[in-house]
């Protein structure tokens, strides 16, 4: 993990480049009838070829001659049986503790609109609700209003001031916002007013801490202004808060690793987790193809890149199993292209599992597969969950990917004499 | 590990004798040509027949009429990725938490050379440099003088005296030396002398704390006073020291185990290794032939050994993929002997990975081998990085070797009611 002590004088910069793709929701489980995960159904050449003994690519002078192989295993991104969010799956990759940097609801909704955060600031998420008139919730998401009536109403409450504070309030979609407060001292330590039942008053907020006390006034003061700004309406005339949370102090991935990162992800809550950790985040296109577009272009750039891929998580949550194999299909196709760039240390892996037929992010171990020229090559066949779990590198936490991927790439020292 | 609270209530003395083989540096990697590792090339029958189901050996009467057997598995040092140094590498075997017990370079040079060193001994590593009339550096290492030259520098840099502590000056080899030393309250946070380029001055030992203040004067007064004793001299007429370093506070092995445990190593840091930890270190020879005849000889005189291999390792660090494999058979030789003694559990382990592939000590999983009658026994029919990888034990932090060879020797009880 990051958290190891004299970690940055074992890591040295060198001019060889490592490529992280983090396959989102990766891992998936076996279908009732075939038997066959999602992995194993999916037509994925290049993959299996990674996977293979014979795999190619990595044409760096470094490697001329030397064939790269591949060492394989499976992941855990938090603790065996726990199905991680993104932050953490994420942060578990980079090599942050992710029970350490947990990031709550608030600041992840903040980062998934690509709203820019600082250490410190307190972030909610937000919906717009409709009340009777005692003040009683009778539809606590606003008959789902689209974005084009919630819009202006979240432009409403942007004019909002609060003495001591900076109040920021940004769409999402539909009935959903989030609240950002920027100022001294803010505590996150403050309890949610949506009670997630209708017939019910709104709940005050309320400070779970001394230290909280005045974030939980400021956030009080917001509620009324909200109440008073919407009390002409008859439906979203009343906002919620939950999920009350605060950046993290984060360590910068570059400096503890003697990196120059650079990040290339179609959505933004990823560029977002990237930006935290203090990656250099490239503008880019919303499929797989124009996100490898911007790493060729940007490839002298940056010794590091994170590479993301999302439609393989998205058909996983919603239990489509024939469109998460051609998520994957697709994605093989991309890492063909992948394999023809001149990365030193290319790592597939998953910020979990998204197993179709779940419908949910789930426990499940995660395949890994590191390519260099130093890996002993374990001679698996294909890259699947089954293949993979019996892989060289074994079962390994999430936190250790990169700490494999710097040995791989020849930047790190001896660890003590 | 063993910072595992109440283990000293669960370990349980028996006559029953564990044997710790540590071979230095024993996993590799694949030759670039035949795709096969060192281990996979040498041709280490006995090491074979340990890791094959049908296992011979082990012949105390408890074993009567049960055929030994074994289970393998791949350790992990210090954390995936992490190319561990021989301090870390051994600790972690010996159940120490490499992290936390983690020993400077000047501590490890003392142990290199057989010097004794208590908790809270300051040491570090030494040059003799040849500087200019205006104190620039010529040559950071004095030309390499040859030993027969330094010694007698180094006997006249112990004549330095420094009120309120006790130095010594040890030497090394060529124009390295060791300085120790021994007071009250010293503090190893202090600034390196030796600026890694000629041309400058060396640079002042400063304290990096306000712990280290006084440690730093002494510093300074032996680095003032050793220029004043060198000042003559053409070349070598100067000292420069890095790595200053502290012994840390490091719990009894034997203790925390209910071991009597006994050290076989033919080489310095190892001995000093297993000294600081409590192990008896009994005196042997060179070679391995010699390590077992020391072992044999004291059979009876403990309930635990480390018996230490040291040519694997040269071999890889040289990059000479021949050699190595030679070292490996040689080792297999000495096995058979070993197969031939009564110890019931024989553990086959390396404190780090050293291919030659790389000349480097490096992050692969280490392959391991414990022979016990209760181990399962997972049929890999040789004793290689792969076979190991899907032993039973699979891949395991190399910190709980030693929780499994107390377990296969009868000596731990229940872990709780």
């Amino acid at each position: 993990m990051i958290d190891l002590p004299f970690l940055a004088d074992i890591c040295r910069p060198t001019d060889s480049k490592i490529v992280l793709l983090v396959v989102d929701g990766l891992g998936g489980a076996p279908h009732p009838e075939t038997k066959r995960s999602e992995l194993e159904t999916a037509r994925i050449p290049n993959l299996d070829r990674l996977a293979s003994r014979s795999a190619a690519g990595g044409k760096t002078p470094a490697l001329a001659g030397k064939k790269p192989r591949n060492a394989a295993g499976a992941t855990t991104p938090v603790m065996h049986g726990i199905p991680p969010g993104s932050g953490p799956g994420h942060m578990a990759l980079f090599g942050y503790d992710p029970v350490k940097y947990l990031m709550g609801r608030g600041v992840l909704e903040a980062l998934g609109i690509d709203v820019e955060l600082g250490p410190g600031d307190l972030a909610a998420r937000g919906n717009l609700c409709t009340v009777d008139n005692d003040n009683n919730i009778v539809d606590r998401r606003a008959g789902r209003i689209p974005t084009s009536e919630s819009a202006p109403l979240v432009d409403m409450l942007n004019g909002i001031d609060i003495s001591g504070v900076d109040v920021k309030v940004y769409p999402v979609q539909d009935y959903r916002f989030v609240l950002v407060m920027h100022g001294e001292g803010l505590d996150d330590r403050i309890s949610e007013t949506d009670p997630q039942m209708v017939g019910v008053m709104p709940l005050e907020a309320k400070a779970l801490d001394e230290a909280s006390e005045e974030a939980a006034a400021h956030v009080r003061t917001f509620v009324t202004a909200a109440a008073e700004v919407l009390r002409e309406r008859e439906n979203a005339n009343m906002a919620m808060l939950r999920g009350f949370s605060l950046l993290p102090e984060l360590p910068d991935f570059g400096e503890r690793y003697s990196l120059n990162p650079g990040a290339v992800a179609a959505y933004p809550m990823y560029r977002g987790l990237a930006k935290v950790v203090g990656m250099n985040v490239i503008p880019t296109g919303m499929t797989f193809e124009d996100e490898l577009d911007t790493l060729e272009e940007h490839f002298d750039e940056h010794d590091f890149f994170f590479l993301h891929y999302k439609p393989a998580d998205a058909a996983g949550e919603d239990g489509d199993f024939a469109a998460k194999v051609q998520a994957l299909e697709a994605l093989d196709a991309g890492v063909g292209r992948l394999m023809e760039m001149d990365q030193d240390v290319l790592v597939v892996a998953g910020d979990h599992s998204t197993p179709a037929i779940l419908g949910a992010h789930s426990w499940h171990p995660v395949p890994l597969l590191v390519q260099s020229k130093w890996t002993a090559g374990e001679g698996i066949e294909e890259f699947t969950e089954r293949a993979c779990s019996v892989g060289s590198l074994g079962s390994l936490p999430a936190t250790e990917v990169m700490m494999l991927a710097m040995a791989h790439a020849g930047k790190l020292l001896k660890y003590g004499p």
